[in-house]
């Protein structure tokens, strides 16, 4: 598999175990020192996969989630590293029913080791994002 | 063109001659014993496609429906052998003004005959599906 | 980069240009002669970059729009010519609140200049379109 195959299934594999919290899976599309600025949606810099795994664990563990990717401009620019922009969508169900829909694009960086391509940095931005309070319409 | 690159071309035109309702078009991307299993989402295992291909114009032929499939990960296993996991989000609006909108993964599995990739096996699994009814806000 | 891979990389840097307002980007994603035909979704068919420029920054400049591109049908047909089928969904936002929500394909063609793929002409084909007034539910 080359590598723009194998970078664009390693960000399917991001979605799909996310989305059906396969956590463990979750954890192996990350380097150990990534590092996840969702700053510009409302939330902060976290680095360190384990980190990060436990903060979402705690956010959206029992929320619905659905992300979905679209149209990456990748670029691999040596062996071992690459970068990538992918349009983004994402829906949050809570168990009380208010919804979060939004838009957006991730900013990322990827590096190969021992022969697989990993999440090395990703920052979220956002073109919109909608709220839907639990009693909303 | 390359095996992954006719891989996705192949879902492409899966899901354009659906919702455009080719229906001719539609019965080429399957193997005649294609394994249809949408079980998960409220439906049956049909085997065949001329089965699958009634099954689905009673169902949908008066349906406008929207299908999306992404972030595909593709797995060649031999020359003639794939598979693949696609997230998907789909649309369906009755004639009546009700809606279903629905989320999940389909998993599939892909042969070559004659030079060309066709669609073998397909099971649909579901993270979250909406249904609004006609009268619904 | 091969011409699968600069075909989609060019798709996906017309929606992101176009969505985060990134006219001059925008621009770049063109033939000067391009001819885009939108037609078929309640508009004209637009002959030259500029113009088309001069077209949609009039229409979405001030409106939030996200745009998504899936499951392309990519032909290569030349060393400088190629087709791609690439279905689409839209949203636009405007200041009032409005909003619209469509679906459908855009059906291109590709001119490859100096090096560069280049969107030569694209008509866009639509399957449903939701209209949402500005004090809609």
């Amino acid at each position: 598999m080359n590598d723009h195959e194998a970078l664009r299934s390693l960000k399917g594999r991001y979605f799909r175990t996310m989305d059906t919290k396969d956590w463990a899976g979750f954890r192996r599309v990350f380097h150990d020192d990534v590092v996840i600025d969702v700053s510009g949606s409302g939330g902060e810099v976290i680095t360190g996969a384990d980190t990060f795994l436990a903060f979402l664990t705690d956010r959206i563990g029992e929320v619905i989630t659905v992300h979905h990717g679209h149209t990456p401009e990748l670029e691999v620019s040596s062996a071992t590293e690459a970068t990538g922009i992918w349009a983004m969508e994402d829906r949050l169900i809570w168990p009380d029913g208010s919804r979060l829909h939004g838009f957006g694009h991730y900013h990322e960086t990827y590096v190969k080791v021992d022969g697989s391509w990993l999440i090395r940095s990703s920052r979220l931005t956002r073109l919109h994002m909608d709220f839907r309070p639990a009693n909303g319409s």
